[in-house]
């Protein structure tokens, strides 16, 4: 298939699509832009970690029971670092550090994010395009009822995703500017495709780099959503509980509208399939991807669909 | 004994007098001024070597076999770093890494190198008080006949000591200030001592600190160094090697004479009890410290013979 497909993903749904699409497109046929306003700094290392979900899905590294982290990880320098009164809430891998300590290196000298994310798939064997959505610092800020302002890791990881949400804000976002290569694969993408990773926490942060959003919406081609809701819950994560406290009704079909504009082409699991949905293309299969075929069937049965429409 | 002891010193050999000191002297009665010449960035990291062989030395943490580093410490982030192309020639262990991380996001968040050393060697257990030379970043710079000049761990660590050393210079050293703890201890021992460490590349920059060699000289107590010479050989590392190459004997009485004023006391081997010295005390002892209960007799028999001055 010589189509240029562009995917949106956060963290671990998203990865298993990216891969999914990865066993299929060649190299210069995929490109996935990542989230990274979960993006933040521990210990003075920059901590990417939608970035290296991806990297390690694709390279094969990550932890199969997890679905991030790298497989069979260790934890000796945080286990040093309680010797010194710390207590990380946050695990870092000693293998994952050494990905947070290049990266931090070589953005310290002057690496884009872009760069640097490039140079670290390519030393893995990701041939295929990961990229970030800006490279721009963006912090997302969960406003809470219980603790007020959170950073999105203290929310998240800390506080295991328990406290509930009043508001979601992605902060520096107005001094975000899409990338050259982020903008380069949209306007040549055939098909353009938002991973089923939670619309407001992965794929927000995303369509609010400015002008990211109307790039998208400009693009006379299929923009297909893969539901991260699947009969009323979350596949992982916070999204179904998120959307109670934001005061939405935990459907796929609100997921599809909240994309809007965005999107012409709505994939909902087949249990879903007599939702009422507000989008112009609409399909059901199964979209629960727990093997690594479960994630080249969805692949390829959204890009066989997507290609019947013309 | 309500005697207070300074001493400066390098890295191993001057950590096994400082480790022997310590367990004869009471926390608020021993100073460690340790050399930061070797002070580099590794991988973002700040790296004390020095500073590091000292504190591990002190709380017990430091492998026996090699004298620095953490006994049975891993490399799994540098052996995930080669995963990247790199080539670590510095081995930097796990847990060591954490000491790095923790003081470089505090160097970063603003901590003084004195005040991090501090924090970091308290949480270890180690009461007495150990100090950088100087808070402002020296490098010691080595210029070779091979290779021309060459940063100090390259030299020392990447070229293990091999090249041709024409001279020795303190990057940044104009820069340097007596810290006010250092100052405040100097001002305040009864005895001044110089470890058996290397007198070019440990003790020179300590001394070279603006200030630093006229503070010493102006005290009018006992200035004892022991020689880190045996024999005409170092117990360690370059110091033979490179008095010859900068054109000395390779001797005790040469790094006497190096050390001119600073000293009025001056201990050798007994091996070394005939050599001529030109210091107005000197006696000999057994001085190489392969065992701790060696290194307790070095520093009591020291301290003995210094208050037999009197």
């Amino acid at each position: 298939m010589a189509i240029n497909v562009v995917v949106l993903v956060g963290g671990v749904g998203g990865a298993k699509l990216a891969f999914g699409l990865a066993q299929i497109l060649p190299p210069e046929n995929l490109t996935i832009i990542v989230n990274t306003g979960d993006d933040f700094w521990h210990y003075g290392l920059r901590v990417c970690p939608d970035l290296d979900t991806i990297m390690y899905t694709l390279s094969g590294l990550v932890s199969k029971t997890n679905g991030w982290g790298i497989e069979g990880d260790t934890h000796a320098v945080l286990d040093a670092a309680r010797r010194y009164g710390e207590e990380p809430w946050f695990q870092l891998g000693d293998q994952d550090i050494a990905t947070h300590l290049l990266r931090t290196n070589a953005m310290a000298a002057g690496e884009t994010l872009t760069e640097v994310t490039r140079r670290l798939n390519t030393a893995l064997g990701v041939q295929h395009c990961v990229l970030p959505m800006t490279d721009v610092p963006v912090a997302t800020i969960v406003d809470t009822v219980e603790h007020g302002e959170l950073a999105f890791q203290t929310y998240f990881v800390r506080y295991r995703w328990q406290p509930v949400v009043k508001s979601l804000r992605f902060a520096g976002i107005e001094n975000a500017a899409i990338t050259p290569a982020a903008h380069t694969a949209l306007q040549n993408a055939d098909i353009i495709v938002i991973g089923p990773s939670n619309p407001w926490l992965s794929i927000a942060p995303i369509l609010a780099v400015p002008g990211m959003r109307d790039l998208i919406v400009s693009r006379d081609v299929p923009r297909v959503a893969i539901s991260p809701i699947i009969g009323g819950k979350a596949v992982k994560g916070p999204a179904a509980k998120l959307m109670v406290e934001l005061g939405y009704e935990q459907s796929a079909q609100i997921v599809a509208e909240y994309y809007g504009d965005v999107i012409n082409g709505f994939i909902v699991d087949t249990i879903d399939k007599t939702l009422p949905l507000p989008v112009q293309h609409t399909t059901s299969f199964e979209i629960v991807m727990n093997s690594e075929s479960d994630r080249i069937a969805v692949a390829e049965n959204m890009l066989q669909w997507v290609q019947s429409w013309v």
